[in-house]
């Protein structure tokens, strides 16, 4: 039995994530990704109130099977379950245009495996497109601490080529663009967004 | 203890609920706001599919707090609870724009209660109309079968008014438009976003 804490935006289990990911990368499977993920909603808070942006992470999406009311006003979820998600995690408005994103960080040193992405999340991203909308992917390696966002052109294409069963690290660094890093905001997407797609 | 059907989109519970829909009023509060969910999703479905549009419900904002794991491959969540959303329930991309929207019904046959929009998701409408998204609200009024798309800029101003506490049903048909309904889609809501926003 594990804490739920482990997935959800919980600042003190997060810092403390932070720190083991700056000292030793045994940590779990589930904390990992959350340096990532911690460092783009921060990110996007700040995008937020400085009123540069509207994104958001969506909801993880939860198939809720059984529920009790103890009382009245309070629904207990007591039985639920994690689904493949059928887009990608983020998205809102910049700049009159829909933005729209996953993101994804690897301890592999020399690639990023395809399969991490779902099939139904490809199919998403080139709807995206094909609407109209502003598509990438966030990947971060933590080995080297390397943030980059990448079109998702590149990963459809990727994907689409049966021989190709992941990205290298160094098409990574050819195709996308490597994202600064400040104290406020953490990751500095939107600047390359301006740079790629404006 | 009830089951989580009611609050997922199960079909044949939907089916059942949409017969009460047509035959009795008393049906359940849970069951009351789905088959508007389910004629919007069902739409969006269309919308996806026929290439006109790239639309989805985010999945409900849940708090996890307790997690099973009775093998390797499953987490099963065991606590959890309903979080109250700080966005709108559905986003994604048409004609090149962001378009974000939330959708309500009601029994009331003279007033839409404002109370039923959350303070944030008035917050978060002015961000999507401040970025250039496309902002409105879908709403129902069950006693007539009557669907209404009102700009979201109205909403805001009732709600922004002190001395308002809804919207009357008289002012929803005159500032919003009736969506057409039709098998295929539904709800022909992005007739109306054509008409409104293009």
């Amino acid at each position: 039995m594990l804490k739920g804490d482990d997935m959800i935006n919980y600042p003190t289990k997060l810092n403390r994530n932070n720190v083991m990911n700056a000292q030793n990368s045994s940590y779990s499977h589930r904390g990992r990704g959350m340096s990532l993920e911690k460092d783009i909603n921060d990110s996007n808070d700040y995008y937020l109130k400085t009123d540069r942006a509207c994104i958001h992470k969506k909801p993880t999406p939860i198939q809720v099977v059984r529920v009790d009311y103890p009382n009245r006003a309070h629904a207990k979820i007591v039985e639920a379950y994690y689904k493949i998600p059928s887009t990608t995690d983020y998205n809102g408005v910049y700049r009159g245009k829909a933005i729209d994103f996953e993101a994804k960080q690897v301890q592999n040193k020399t690639v990023f495996p395809l399969q991490l992405i779902h099939p139904h999340q490809i199919d998403h991203m080139k709807r995206v497109i094909h609407h109209g909308g502003i598509c990438f992917v966030i990947l971060r390696f933590t080995s080297y601490n390397e943030t980059y966002l990448v079109d998702a052109k590149v990963m459809i294409q990727a994907y689409e080529d049966e021989n190709t069963k992941s990205l290298s690290y160094k098409k990574v660094k050819e195709a996308g663009k490597l994202i600064q890093e400040s104290f406020t905001p953490r990751l500095k997407y939107l600047d390359i967004v301006d740079e790629m797609y404006f």
